[in-house]
């Protein structure tokens, strides 16, 4: 399979995509890596190795769009941007997906006027994996779609139980609505609307109800549906306590020990990387045509091989073909809703 | 001065606020505590050991609200509930406030009914402290208000600045708007708005701008503004993420020492204790005449006695009134502010 990398996304320039692109095809045997931006950029990162020359591709693409440029923008003044570009070829189905580091908005949106959303699909959203005392969970959306319908929730639970049952092995995954508290009736119009729609709806019997916010890490739910104003606050969020307090934990509980002090400072470090957001391999955007996977902009090689990975198996799974199968058993929707 | 307790409020019933009043008049000189509730419950409690009467007060009510009641109706139902007793004290000035560990939308919602609040307050808000590397950031609105209005959200602004600076000691408190990114013109039409007024308003010297999810223990900002929801999710998060990163601690650092065991799991204790919701003494629902601090449904009577000592700390400085100064600093607003 083939799967477009833009080059020139992320905060740290091309080289961790080209060299992630390089992990990504020594991992993933059937996968092949189309590397878009700058060609003298590539190239200048490609030649100081052997690389299988039938493995990875370059599309040149002039422009990029900066990780602090406003999106709409920055699209139009540059149509071939690295990110339009992977768009373009996913599009016209040179590649089967695409994987961006660069600017999320960007990303989105590109994605949006390209209105290749699959059969069904009202708006795309953003579904990251969250760590949890159980393995994790989903969480979505997470910034595509900040002020969203009702049915945009809903098909943001079903899309979610999908990409649970095949990246996290859950057969039949559990899906909490987030709320500011667990009873029926709370929240705003739009939670209220949602919690109704999903109890008179095919998975009402997967529908668990409400969670609040520290339900998130306890693996109660699989799948947890939320705006993306609340779920990108929320994905920030977790990035930065977990920071804060491994700080803290480095301070205040290795600091005191002597002689065993490098003993847990190492301890401290493999849990480090294991929540590492680099592990989890990008956050796919959910319900286009085609496998986008959207990296965290500071990503290393390490989180671009991962995410190349990650796409490639969410193709090799045919998560789409079962995300249309799966939203066409929902009735359909009014116009409020 | 005089804080009516809601000594019915909680999950734990009534030994944890009884015992809690007698801490904090232990702590605090000049303070005594009303308790308010059922007279033969509170005076079991009382019963066990000597206490000065004339510094602690019962007055009788009936009726309960449920921690899990919905508000509007268990309020109709139960006039003379524990929690309106509070605030009709507070209103016709028998106590100088309130403090309850009881249903916090039961606690939120006969404050308003009340209509009691502060001179040019549009919509009460409830401020909460969160630690920081720098030590706390007031968080507001965290769940009194789940869909305001851009006005609300200024207000909340000032309100928290004020609590800053008398709670925290912070001369000229930085105000931060909780949003999806840091530039300009990001997220939803509400923070846009928001985002807006403060820059035209006297207070926009103090206002740096958008502030992201993993901004908020960061220290960069003494005061994050934000809806009730996301505020609600967010503060609830955080302590779901640290009861979920300590406990991986305990078993993936402490687990793997030894001779130094013992000593890591004191330094672990320890940093629990430090940013346990009961150090913080419970929230403060900013913008009603009378203080009024909120506390978490499990509070001990640590928790308990702190809320009653920080509502006497409010009271003294007189909060109120550095709030409606400040307000009144602030131009008319429009009709769709």
């Amino acid at each position: 399979m083939r799967i477009a990398l833009d080059a020139m996304g992320g905060d740290h320039g091309v080289r961790p995509n080209v060299v992630g692109a390089l992990k990504a095809i020594a991992c993933v045997p059937d996968l092949t890596v189309v590397l878009v931006g700058d060609s003298a950029q590539i190239e200048s990162h490609l030649s100081t190795g052997a690389y299988p020359t039938d493995r990875i591709e370059i599309v040149a693409s002039a422009g990029v769009v900066g990780m602090n440029e406003k999106p709409v923008e920055a699209l139009r003044k540059k149509p071939d941007n690295s990110i339009s570009r992977c768009w373009q070829l996913t599009a016209t189905k040179k590649t089967d997906g695409l994987v961006s580091a660069g600017n999320t908005g960007a990303v989105v949106g590109a994605g949006l006027f390209a209105r290749r959303f699959l059969k069904g699909v009202r708006r795309p959203g953003i579904g990251a994996l969250m760590p949890t005392e159980k393995g994790h969970c989903v969480v979505l959306d997470v910034g595509a779609n900040i002020f969203p319908k009702s049915s945009h929730l809903l098909q943001y639970g079903v899309m979610g139980s999908v990409l649970a049952k095949h990246r996290l092995g859950i057969a039949e995954p559990k899906i909490g609505l987030m709320n500011v508290g667990e009873e029926e009736g709370k929240g705003h119009e739009l939670v209220q609307k949602t919690y109704a729609l999903f109890r008179n709806s095919p998975f009402a019997d997967r529908f668990v109800g409400n969670v609040e916010g520290r339900d998130v890490h306890k693996g109660l739910v699989d799948v947890i549906i939320t705006d993306g104003f609340v779920g990108n606050v929320l994905l920030k969020h977790a990035e930065g306590v977990f920071e804060f307090i491994m700080q803290m934990v480095a301070t205040d509980v290795v600091g005191v020990l002597s002689a065993e002090k490098a003993l847990a400072a190492q301890a401290v470090q493999k849990l480090a990387d294991k929540f590492h957001y680099s592990t989890a391999g990008g956050a796919p955007l959910l319900g286009v045509d085609g496998v986008c996977i959207i990296c965290h902009g500071s990503s290393d090689e390490r989180a671009i091989a991962n995410a190349l990975a990650v796409a490639a198996q969410d193709v090799r799974v045919q998560l789409n073909d079962r995300i249309v199968e799966e939203l066409a058993k929902l009735p359909a929707f009014g116009d409020e809703d």
